[in-house]
């Protein structure tokens, strides 16, 4: 009986599915499907709904058609109420497909695909595929030629699980070409030389940024060899790798990092104005973050001025002891994760997976919305119930009232510190008083005296070029 | 055939969009407008639909109606299928009007704007305008007059992206008039002749506040000038802007600022009640500002007592201190923005423009939800998704923990100084110095010793009129 | 014509609104009201749609039905489109009423109220007014009496905007009282008596517990007087009000208010109980005031402790300081709020009113989802828009980083301060000083000497009742 | 005439429950039951409704069906319009069931189940009861064998309130078995066999960690005696309970604990494996504390570097100090909580039952969502909204701005003592003194200078096992 009723043939007339075998509605689908996803199915309607220019995929001179696939379990029948079964792992797929071309009166009647048969009980998934074109009118009005678009549309209809539920995921890949065939009235340019020229220009101006602070850097690099050098023949003794890293400016290396990024990023995004590449993401990755990094640049022309010196330096005296205790932290914190991972996974939707319980403590942390979080937790088992409340009222409790605070506690000191550092002088390290004995070992007595923080002089013209790309 | 389809002629019967050439229902709106939209277009239908007292614009005469105009490109056809166009980026307009006087039942048949023709592949936006009278009876129970109201509304259907959605704006502007024939039972008065004395006062009020205020400044600015010449000549030094500023009473300015707002927005007022005027924004903003300062203003006298003034001087002591460090984290708050806006902009709504950006961030720092920022990211890329991860843990972490611990480390910092202080003893600057070395140079010395922070002495009687406008 | 659509007759068959005139569906109402508030009109079909013990209300042997008023002005004629009106202020009213006994079937023909014709054009309210009795049989399962309910429902339908909207609000008034005649199987007894004597009891304790504390209270004060003299007399100098409040035991005057509060709800309890009171609010409030109260008592023995002692009087001695703090960010505060009412108010729902302004500024300076605030402002006027940005960075930022910090700045200090106190000996005032000298000065040296924080001795054994009740 | 109406027999047909006797639509249900809850009537149009493998359970030989128990009060009749009613508590059950056997049309006519009576005035409870088989097919495609599943629904429509409404509860038990009769093509395994030799093994190293862990704490509490015995011989004088600790090392306390938790989860895990246990919560509680037990131990081995030790020292010194305020904060948040039990539970959803009013205090002052919150509350009456007002934000302020500031104060005054202790000793305890003198009392005298917090010397190699497990 199952047979019977699951063997029908489905028709697909005004949206709804007609088993033609027993004449009545088929509402598999319209049951396991959420309503709203149900428009995807209007593909031989694209005429009449679309308002946008969509058209089918014209293939080798004949349209492209929509295709579904079945997969299945090759053979098989299932006798839940017996507890028997009899099925064939291996996986069968069965192909249709309908041409647009076919208009839509016809499709009441038998066409090939209109015989598909869905076997649900061993049913694996159902694929849905169709091609269309676009044309972005959008850039006529500037008088800029517009693009050709392809869109892959991908519908998977899974029943994997044969839990009764079929989860529906729609997949849209998007191409970008120029048209085959164009006649516009009026003058029409492509803007794309400008931006071409533009982007040279950037890359250009980082490439130089770039030669000029790996000069400085080296020159670093071969005063700190020669000190090193210096101090083991005069004083043989060894130089500490704190000494040794004040050679380097850290604030070069930055730059560096940043104009490297932008160049990547610049000819990343060349090759996507050619039409070369579609992928903006790797290429809006790098640019941003040289971005990001110009910006952070900024702060260390900020640091000349001594009183935003002080909050620099409070930020960075910090950072080792904030990292450290991270460290501490991300403990508990991991400990926590894996247990409200484990225990509420199954009846909390924000303790789904691992990643997703990170997210949710972290939002719970800094104040997300805990009572949401509270309620949500299914009240099936009074003993997972008790234990969500213990886990989240000790987990909020540690980290806003104990954790959260001995940071502000260990800013608060470093603050302190270094703000008593600026009125009594800072702890001079072997190198600094080497320099203040020796005033005259140039280049690096110069701003040894006024700047204290940087061991550099060598002005490094560095230019920054990033931040004005969009 | 994608002409045919498109180039039907619309018939909007009982909210259903008939295309007449080929009798099927028209869904192209249907599907492309929300749902709720849809009951804009009930024009026609004012009177049935309406409960309030609004009727169609009577202009010149005879009623003027709903007007729709389509623009759309000059010509052309668009194939997506081939990839081929030819188009006139020239943009047409085509407008049909309705006069409401025409009834219901008519509609059905070939009235003049039926025959109105969407070519929705080169259509490039609609404009659907009408004009409604109202009358606001509300005033009535209060006899008072009630006023007329125009309200012109406009709907946009804009198709300019061709995207396939259109996107709808409906701008609705009011305006305010008397109505022009009225015949009230009983005594009817207008009161805007006491809002207009009450009004009057107030700016009366303000400008005596102004004058005196102005009075003090300009005796304080003297004093200085005095003051400079003084120890020019007597100790031959030059005084510091410091000292310089302590001659200008802050509190006054901030008064004077206050009432000045308070004069135009009183004006504005006056204004918008004798109908010249009907724009509230400035007005609002006017006054609105206004009695925030004075709001303001009641902390300096609250600064008369000690231990007031304590807490007072510590939020202006680390002003300073705070602002710096406010741009120090500005620059690293840039760099994220730009940073979150380039690369999650196309795949997460809350990162679509610099100033969403912004605000998104912000409200992260304070405690927004964050696991719905987290989950909103849209799981296209797993290099952008494992981005935006990095992304906002750094984010939030670094401006939680760090930046927020560090204000709350300048502002404790900054109490204890001036806790200090109040015990042992403000810094004496130059001129307080001479000011307790020469008693009797008037008016300077009688507020000196007990006030220590402000510099005038002549009592400035300026009265704070705003804060009882609501 | 607005006349003759307006005047007809409505028929309300199957949820719809026919106006008979004209014979087409009137859907003025429909259009107005929520969909979710037509079940309200179901008043007839009652025993069809409830599940629960529902009745008419029987008024005088015949049932009591359901009453429609509409009030509107006495006469007028009002025409938007001429901007002309002619209308009398006085109010009307017109009442009809229909008896549940008409069976359903009856309601399509002419029956009384099917003529009642509504003026939208003038009409100012409709008041829909009916009762309903009820059995609440729950208590049988416990073999309790059930009592009966009278619930007296109005649904205001509220036009005096004649916006085009029609505000409905519903109004349920429940009143209780013991059934007329009833008969149940089995025993049945009401347990009010032991609540009764439950009452009693909480009331006789808390009596003789306000009575101990009150004596001790006096006992306080006649020795404050006391020593007043006796400091008058023998060392001739005043005793100053921070040593006379020693001799009050602030512990005692927050039992005696709990005390008093508790009596006071318990007889309102009773009351309710034999049901000659049916308002619970105000007994709640008395009874949860003084829970409340008898917690925060308990932190008093806490104190007893010396390590609790420390943070108790952290927190209050820095109260203080905090309330005046509170005071000066009050007026940052509230001028916020008047400012952001003033200007924010037309455009954003969370600015409709002081109250709510006040709420959700506290809200966000507390966390609250500051991005929904910062979105929902509409975009109507570019001016307020950048007003609305400005006001809301600003506030916020002001009082998270600079407010909130103070405070943990102040909480900070008096903690050190306590802390040092605690080690190095808390400042003597005179009446310590005096009793440390005068050890026999019976009876407050004894408690003097270990517990140095308060004034009193003689124990008091006021017994605390109310923490029981629920 | 109640009686009529209730007494009806409700057909089925359709989803629409039609009274026979009257021929009218009988929408009883439909009002009281949530529109989504209507799809688990079609029980018996599973075939068409479900696309997963699911059946009717045979229970010996036939299939068992659906049962529908009903249960009412004895006998009685309710006239709420009189205030009078007769009734016996008594509760009376009537079942009948439906066999999934009869097809779909038979059921529009009379079966057995549709005479059955909902006689609502006297209705208690209507419970429905089914049970459905499924197998698991998703495991096939890793040759794994399929698993069957019973599930026992139980769908309640609990009237005991006869309020009106009909609350509904789905209660789904689900049971795990092997399948009777089973054929697959291609070769099948079950990988428990490997699953039980990892548990086995984790078993096993957890046990030896244990024993490790226990002998080195017995070898602690032995040497504490022996410690005892000798300052009494010796010195003459008593062992402080802190001195007799610090022989004990809480970590392995910890490990023990972990290891047992590890244990027990383990076998509950073998046997759930096994199938003869299917309750997975005790399980996952065990394991996931134990894993959280974990990680929290990985902290005692970054207490090694002495800088991260600093932290974890401060985080450990104040925990005391912490617990104590909370216990002072405690008193304060329960009168609060009680307060607004009693006061604000009639009106706001929030403040239902203790445990939700804890949940809703403790996430507001955790920065949750306050203005929903607010304005939740009910403006029924004036009072009760007014004291809302005052009790939420007395509550917040006093949380937010008092004791999380004191939290910071406490935190950051322990980090500045265990900071100054590291730089100048911390204090030495009798213990400690009497090592650092003599140094040869082996073991102890090696880790006590370099360690400073741990008492034991003796290595104790417990393995920790139980990281690995997810």
């Amino acid at each position: 009986m199952g047979e019977n009723l699951s063997d029908c043939i489905i028709w697909v007339v005004n949206n709804k599915y007609i088993c033609r075998t027993t004449g009545q509605e088929f509402h598999h689908f319209s049951a396991a499907l959420p309503s709203g996803n149900k428009k995807y199915i209007n593909y031989l309607d694209l005429k009449n709904v679309s308002v946008g220019n969509h058209d089918y995929d014209i293939d080798g001179g004949e349209q492209s058609g929509l295709t579904i696939c079945q997969h299945f379990y090759k053979q098989g029948s299932v006798f839940p109420g017996n507890e028997t079964f009899d099925i064939d792992p291996e996986i069968e797929t069965e192909c249709r497909s309908i041409k647009p071309a076919s208009s839509v009166g016809d499709l009441s009647e038998d066409n090939g695909w209109y015989n598909m048969t869905l076997h649900f009980y061993r049913l694996v998934m159902v694929d849905i595929m169709f091609k269309l074109k676009a044309i972005n009118l959008q850039t006529i009005r500037h008088h800029e030629l517009p693009d050709c678009y392809d869109f892959t549309v991908t519908i998977t209809l899974d029943n994997r699980a044969h839990s009764g539920r079929i989860k529906i995921t729609l997949d849209n890949d998007a191409g970008i070409q120029e048209c085959r065939e164009w006649h516009m009235s009026g003058t029409v340019q492509k803007n794309t030389h400008y931006m071409m020229i533009f982007d040279a220009t950037v890359i250009f101006i980082c490439l130089s940024s770039v030669t000029l602070c790996v000069r400085s850097v080296i020159n670093g690099v071969q005063l700190q060899a020669e000190y090193v050098r210096f101090a083991q023949y005069r004083f043989s003794r060894k130089v500490s790798w704190a000494d040794r890293m004040e050679f380097v400016n850290g604030w070069y290396i930055l730059i560096i990092i940043s104009d490297l990024l932008s160049i990547i990023g610049s000819v990343l995004k060349m090759e996507i104005q050619v039409k070369s590449l579609t992928s903006y993401d790797v290429c809006s990755i790098f640019l941003g973050t040289a971005t990001m990094l110009v910006w952070l640049g900024v702060i260390h022309y900020l640091g000349f001025f001594e009183k935003y010196n002080l909050l620099i330096l409070t930020l960075r005296a910090a950072l080792p002891n904030v990292i450290r205790f991270c460290c501490c932290a991300a403990m508990i914190y991991l400990g926590y994760c894996f247990c409200g991972w484990i225990v509420l996974g199954p009846y909390h939707v924000k303790f789904r997976s691992l990643n997703v319980v990170s997210e949710c403590l972290f939002s719970l942390i800094n104040g997300d919305d805990m009572f949401a979080t509270f309620s949500i937790m299914q009240q099936k088992s009074y003993l997972v119930w008790l234990f969500s409340r213990l886990y989240l009222y000790t987990f909020i409790s540690l980290f806003i009232y104990m954790v959260l605070s001995l940071f502000i506690a260990l800013i608060t000191d470093t603050y302190d510190t270094i703000k008593n550092y600026q009125k009594g002088g800072f702890p001079q390290s072997e190198l600094h008083a080497f320099v203040s004995e020796y005033k005259d070992v140039s280049p690096l007595s110069g701003c040894r005296q006024d700047e204290n923080t940087a061991a550099v002089s060598t002005f490094c013209s560095c230019g920054q070029c990033t931040g004005s790309q969009k």
